[in-house]
C-alpha cells in the first residue's frame, strides 16, 4: 500500500516510525559484533518511546539509561536489570540508590563527589555498586560544539589521571567494584577515526588498571555513530569500525549505545501544509508542525531533508518551511526546493527518529502529536495525542 | 519571613513567581496609557499559566493568544471573548471557526490566503468577522535574529501594498469587519525607537485607509519591550514610550500586547547544587535543573543572572551551571561567578518569568517541574509536578 493511502486518516501532524527499518539497524550493529562478546544498549534519550524500547527488547538489545525515568521505562517493558546501565552528570541520591536498589548492570560514574556519593549509598543499602568511570580522552570529535563531548571543556567524564586515582580507590572499597571503562566523545560522527584514537588511548588505560590488580572487563566505547541527513552526507562504515574495535578489545566484552544510528533516519514527522506565503521575494510553506514538535533545526541549525507526494520540478522553488509558533526561530528547514504547494498537501521531514518527540514541548500551548509505527506493512498508534485537559491538569488542580 | 524559609521544604527544581512585581509591572503600563483608550493584551505565549492568567484578568488584562489552546486557557479563567485576540501565521479553518464562534474581539490576519478562509468561515457560519492585518512595516528591531520579526524576510505579516489591498477587499465584504491595524516587529528590545518608527509608518497607513472609508479603530502595536536580564542592561522608560504613541494615535483605541515585561523579572527557577567538577581548569556547577526546564541559554544563547544565598567573595571563581541533560548545550549560565558550593545549596536562575517553563520540555524522560507563586507574602502552589506516570500515559495505553 502507498504510505499516502496509510496516513490519510490521521490527524496530523504525526510521528512515524518504520520498525522494520529500526530492526535492521539494530542487526547490522549486532552483526558487526559477531563472534566476540558484546553488549549493545540502546541509547533511551534518542527516543524513549515505550513500544519502540519493547521492539528492541525483543531484538536482545540492552539500555543506555540517563536518568531514573529511563531505568523506569525500561523496566516497564520488561528489560532484565542486568540489561540496563545508567549514565548522565547529575545523579543524585535518590537516583543512585535507585540504581542500586534495581540491581542494574552497572553505573557510569562521571566525577569524584559522584563515586563518594554512591559508596556511601551502597554502604547504607549493604551491597555492592558496580561501577564504570567516564573518561575523557581530549579528543576532538569534530561534530557540533553542543553535541561534542570528549573535550576536557566539556562537563562529561573525568581526565585520564583523574579517572586512575578514582579506579583505584574504587578498588579499595568493599562497596565499589569497578568492571568497566567508559568513553563517549560526541554524537553524529561521520568520521569515526576519533573514536578509534580514544579506543586505543583508553584501552592502555585499562591494560595498565588491570596491570594494577583491577579487573575490568566490559570496554565501553559509548556510541555515537553519525548518520546521513542530507543526500550528500556519507555514513561511516560501521563493519570495518566494529572490526578496529574488536581486534583491539578482544579480551573484553564491547558494550556500545548507539541511539541515533538506530532510529533517527528510521522516523518521520508528517505535517500538512496550511499556507503558502510570498513577503517579498521570500517564499514561505507554513506547516502544521512547528519548533515545539521538532526543535533540532533551531537549536543545532540541524539540517532535515523534506518531501512530498508532488514531483513537479518546472513548478519548483527554494522556500523556508515555517510553522506556527510565534518565533522567526520556529522553521523546519531553510532555502529547500518544494515544488507549489496547496492546503492540506503532505510534507515529509525525514530523519526525525532521533532527538525528535523527546525534545517536544508545550510552546504555545501545543498539545504534544501521537507517534505511529509502521510493523510488517501496518500502521500502528504507540503513543496518543496529548488532549488540552491533559496538559492543563496540574494547573487546573491549582486553581 | 526570609525565601530561604519559605522555599526550603519544596523538591527542587521549581519554578517561582512574584505576583507582586507582576502586578506592579501591569499597572505601570496600565497607568503608562491613562487618558486614553486603551487595551492591554498580556501575551500568553509568555507564561501561560491558569493562575497567572486569573491574576491578570482581576487586574483588567485581556489576552492576546497564538493558539486555540491559549483561548481557551483565557476563556477558561474567565476572560470576556471580548478581551481576547488572537495572533499567529498559521491558523487553520478549524481555529478560526473556533475564534467566530467565541466572538473574541479581532483576529490579526497574517497573509492573504488567511483572510480569503476566513471570509470562507464567516459566511458558512453566517457571521461577520472583526479583523486586525499584521503589517510589516520592514524596521530592523535590532534583537536577536530568532526574535526580530519586523523584516520582509520574516514569516510574519505582509507588506504595506499587500496589506492595503487586503484592507480594501475586506472593506468590500460583508463578512469581514476591518476594525483593527497591527505590527510587531521583535521581541526585548532595549531600545524602543524602532517600535515608535514603525508607530509612525502604520499611523500614516492607517490614516490614509480612514480616507478611504474604512473604519479602524484600534492601533495595535504589539509587544517587545525588553528587559533588563543582566545588570548594565538598563530598561526603556515605557512612560515616556507609551506617550509618544499617545501623542501619534489619540483618535485610536491603543493596544500593546506585553508579554515578556510583565513575568520575566518577576520569575525565578530555583535549582539546587548537586556536584561541584573541576575538569582540568574548568569548573563546573552541576544542579538539579537543565535545559529541559530552561532553555533560553541553549536555544538563544540568553544570558540568565544566578545568585545563591552565600556570598563569600574570597572563594568565588567562574563557573558554568549545567544540568543533567546529556548534552554539552545543556547549560544555564556559563562563565558566572559563583562562591565554591556544596551539594544541596541553592541557586536562583533569576529572569525565569518569561519562556521559560512554557518552552520545558521531557528530555531524557524529565517530569516537568512545579510552579509556585508568592502573593501577599505567601507562597501558593499553582501548578502540580508532573509525575512519570502522567508522561508516559499514551505510550502506556498503546503497549
Amino acid at each position: 500500500m502507498l504510505v499516502q493511502e496509510i496516513i490519510k486518516d490521521i490527524k496530523t501532524p504525526f510521528y512515524l516510525y518504520d520498525f522494520d527499518a529500526i530492526k535492521e539497524r539494530f542487526l547490522s550493529i549486532k552483526n558487526s559484533l559477531n563472534g566476540v562478546s558484546s553488549n549493545i544498549f540502546y541509547a533511551v534519550k534518542a527516543n524513549s518511546n515505550l513500544s519502540l524500547l519493547k521492539f528492541l527488547k525483543e531484538l536482545d538489545s540492552g539500555f543506555d539509561c540517563v536518568s531514573v525515568n529511563e531505568i523506569k521505562r525500561a523496566l516497564l517493558i520488561g528489560a532484565k536489570p542486568y540489561k540496563i546501565i545508567f549514565s548522565g552528570v547529575a545523579k543524585s541520591k535518590e537516583d543512585l540508590e535507585f540504581a542500586l536498589q534495581e540491581k542494574i548492570l552497572y553505573i557510569n560514574i562521571e566525577n569524584q563527589a559522584e563515586l563518594d556519593l554512591l559508596e556511601e549509598c551502597a554502604k547504607n543499602l549493604n551491597t555492592v555498586a558496580n561501577i564504570s568511570i567516564r573518561v575523557n580522552p581530549n579528543v576532538d570529535a569534530k561534530t557540533h560544539p553542543y553535541i561534542s563531548t570528549g573535550l576536557k571543556e566539556n562537563k562529561f567524564g573525568v581526565s585520564l589521571d583523574v579517572a586512575r586515582k578514582m579506579y583505584l580507590k574504587a578498588h579499595k572499597s568493599e562497596y565499589l567494584n569497578p568492571i568497566a571503562c567508559h568513553f563517549h566523545i560526541g554524537s553524529n560522527l561521520l568520521d569515526l577515526s576519533p573514536i578509534i584514537q580514544s579506543a586505543k588511548i583508553i584501552k592502555d588505560f585499562v591494560t595498565s588498571l588491570n596491570s594494577a590488580g583491577l579487573n575490568i572487563r566490559f570496554f565501553d566505547i559509548g556510541g555515537g555513530i553519525g548518520v546521513s541527513y542530507l543526500k550528500d552526507e556519507i555514513e561511516p562504515n560501521i563493519k570495518d569500525f566494529f572490526n578496529q574495535i574488536k581486534a583491539m578489545a578482544k579480551d573484553y566484552t564491547i558494550c556500545t549505545e548507539p541511539g541515533r544510528y538506530i532510529v533517527a533516519n528510521a522516523g518521520y514527522l508528517v505535517t500538512k501544509v496550511l499556507y503558502e506565503k510570498i513577503n517579498e521575494n521570500k517564499r514561505f510553506v507554513i506547516v502544521d508542525a512547528a519548533m515545539s514538535e521538532l526543535i533540532r533545526p533551531s537549536l543545532y541549525n540541524a539540517k532535515h531533508e523534506i518531501i512530498c507526494f508532488k514531483d513537479d520540478l518546472a513548478n519548483s522553488s527554494k522556500a523556508d518551511v515555517v510553522g506556527g509558533v510565534c518565533e522567526s526561530g520556529d522553521f523546519l528547514a531553510k532555502d529547500v526546493v518544494l515544488p507549489s504547494l496547496n492546503s492540506q498537501d503532505y510534507l515529509i521531514v525525514k530523519s526525525a527518529g532521533a532527538y525528535g518527540y523527546v525534545m517536544s514541548s508545550n510552546y504555545n500551548s501545543r498539545t504534544k502529536i501521537a507517534e505511529y509505527a509502521i510493523i510488517n506493512g501496518k500502521i500502528k498508534l504507540i503513543n496518543k495525542a496529548e488532549d488540552f485537559m491533559q496538559m492543563i491538569k496540574g494547573e487546573v488542580e491549582c486553581l
